[in-house]
């Protein structure tokens, strides 16, 4: 009935690895340990498109994910949708019988909030993290995962410390890890939050009373480190931890500079 | 010849007060002082719409853009275009050969780099400022401007260091003041960057030996600010130093939260 | 018991208007015509200092977003909650009881998926919009609010179509629309993003089938459109629907420049 | 005299790939065909560290992008500075003879404005590119660079073309052509751009008088695409063109959606 342009051979022919849709911003619901869980992710979604397809049919993609997600509110989330990777297989899924591929990829980004008990005064505080989970069908049909937390933390210079009689420059910093593992691997992401937040000079909570303050700032003055000592402190933790490819990324806005500090290792 | 759709009158018959071009990115240079700067600014470009036309010709707010900054590359530089205002000016100015329109406005973004000396061992340091300057032609022909500066700082908490044998949680700040001025008072953007920077807990410097480093942590803990500290300091700094309406709004990136701190004001 | 830094005189005795913190990410719960909906926000909460106290106490305003929160999520939500507003409102009600100010102002910045039914085939399509809500108690007591929402649509270009044999260039536009009302105001954020919507070219849809995608290309050329005739038609819906200051902001993310064009108006 | 901490062994040892500063912003000038250019870039240097070592000495890296600039602007512009990936390569000599390491990067990052001829007036515009290089002296003592140029063009979509009589949707969107190589290849950053300039539907221009307007419209409608379409055209050239590992990535604002799609190809 109407024209399939799409299913043409194009003038290149040339395979592509990723081709889909991006920036896409939807509502989706987990079950987690028997609660649910609301977000408002952005979500990626590609497929690979053959040497003699000029096109693919970017509207079966999107209606993967609200079938998913339509699923995931109606009745599949207190079975299926255990997790941000589980709702991303789900959509490949879905895709599966929609249009032919032999490799996708699907990636969510979001926002988790988690309940914290403060230092001191031990009142709960809801700490925010971004996340990041990418869920990759190969062509051999073996499924990968990628998993990315980002934590805001801070640092305290142990060189100006040394120099300074204990005076030093103290700074926001941002940690960052990402492990890609098999899709069986067990990798809970708040596990992957704890292991970036407890290494940097000390923890940020968006709650403080001045007894809370008072703990902190101590710790950061007992805990001095380099954005050096807080990526060595997550790479060593998060490989002894968890099994898969880790990348560790650290940065300071140093507080004396205009400028950030980078350190960065992957193994 | 051509079809000119803007000439029509529209169906609805609403005057628009701010009609143009945005998010253009060129090239532009200044003689300031004797010496010639060049930018890479973003420029915005608007005038009024009166209600019984349906559109703007937008190809003659490029022009006057691009008239003005090639004059500004060939001959002008050394005479006219001594500040970003007065580009802003002479965009405005070929506007008036060109289109219609009882008002008109011209935003001009870029960073400056100012060259400092470091605290202790006195070598140069060049630090980076973003600036935005507005030039307004109102109804009547006179003519007013609005300059901003933003500035990266820090502050060192005085509340924390009270309660903690003098240490305390420090961070980067950013401080951000607006003039809007008639047209013809002297207001350097320089001057307004000073204002910002010395109100801060210490200035913050791109190069830093460790002689340097020493001074400026130092002088942090010498002299805590809150952000409300920073935002009335450079309030009464302004207010003493310009003439004109005063916006001001100092953001701390807070080493012990997650989230930012906030102090705003004007007159 | 602890040094009250906050309580004390400041050198600089100057009155600031808003104070407090931002960025602050955190989850909201509203309910919303009997149904339960979930936000992960951005929020910003401000009160004013009085020139003789140095400081704010920040971590009551953090206390008042946090407890507000707690009941929306336990109790709440079904009787109180009933909008974003509502909540902002909540929370200047719980700071009342914990911090003196005159003023005080509460910022929730959030996505709303709303699901619409595609052109032709009727399918569902959930699409995704950005609000921002403000509550602001005046000094005499009274409460303002200001809505904002955030659409994507398009133009399709009227003097392009008129000068050639009726092909055009088309492409993607933002329309935003921002209200200031009394708080009383009954203006739904839903019906302030339908106004929106409606005055493009024609909606967009995130999920179109090929007959779907026909009937969108096919009203697109069936109403073309400059930015000036989207701004022109949102305000005059607008100022016919609602009650209060109305302020309209186009910009077209134009396909045959590498900049945009913008028309903005307000009353 | 002064505690070098950095010098000290860390309690994890563990080597680091990549430590240092970014987002740095300063000024650098090239000399490029006898003609001299001002950008105002983001800069980045990292280097690694071995896992007997505490930290790295950031000052030092300040030091060779501040000396490297300051030659740059009284001397050695006219002579060394021919390319910005020429300066990079400048900047990790300086830091040769500062500080010790194996591996080095230097990342710049800025706009390029390049004039163009409008396609039917040949009137002058000046179009914006995005670049970056990257300069990477790898643990053989080898140099690789790292081009990246970011350029805004057009979609217009054939299938909605072949459904609608000849009427589609069209879209800005954005190519994005990486190229990793021997730092000897000679890839001039200016014909990458041509390269995904013209692999569009049409190239997009900063001025257009209705003629060129005309043109570039009906130029859009002769040469309908898919963002497939763009990725592949860009990726032959490139191969065919230069040597080294190239990534292609297009990314088109959809008009009739509010997400983006995405083609993405590397070899």
């Amino acid at each position: 009935m109407f024209v399939e342009t799409q299913e043409e051979v194009p003038e290149i022919r040339e395979p592509l690895r990723r081709v889909g849709i991006t920036n896409l911003r939807t509502v989706a619901k987990i079950n987690w340990k028997g609660r649910e869980y609301t977000f408002l992710p952005l979500i990626e979604v590609t497929i690979d498109v053959p040497a003699e397809k000029k096109g693919i049919h970017m509207s079966r993609l999107v209606e993967s994910i609200t079938e998913a997600m339509s699923e995931a509110v109606e009745e599949e989330v207190a079975k299926v949708h255990s997790s941000l990777e589980e709702l991303g297989k789900c959509v490949i899924g879905r895709l599966e019988g929609k249009h032919p591929h032999k490799r996708a990829e699907v990636w969510i980004k979001t926002h988790l909030i988690i309940p914290r008990i403060t230092p001191a005064s031990k009142k709960t505080s809801y700490e925010p993290y971004d996340v990041e989970v990418g869920v990759i069908k190969n062509e051999d049909g073996s499924f990968e995962k990628v998993l990315r937390v980002r934590v805001v933390g801070n640092t305290a210079c142990p060189h100006a410390m040394a120099n300074n009689n204990g005076k030093t420059h103290i700074q926001r910093a941002i940690g960052e890890l990402e492990i890609r593992a098999p899709f069986e691997e067990e990798i809970p992401l708040e596990e992957m939050i704890d292991v970036v937040e407890s290494s940097f000079s000390h923890p940020t909570y968006t709650l403080l009373k001045t007894v809370d303050e008072n703990a902190v700032v101590q710790g950061m003055y007992r805990n001095p480190k380099f954005v050096e000592d807080v990526a060595r402190e997550i790479f060593a933790k998060a490989k002894k931890k968890f099994k898969g490819k880790i990348h560790v990324k650290v940065i300071s806005n140093e507080s004396i500079h205009k400028h950030d500090v980078i350190a960065e290792t992957w193994n």
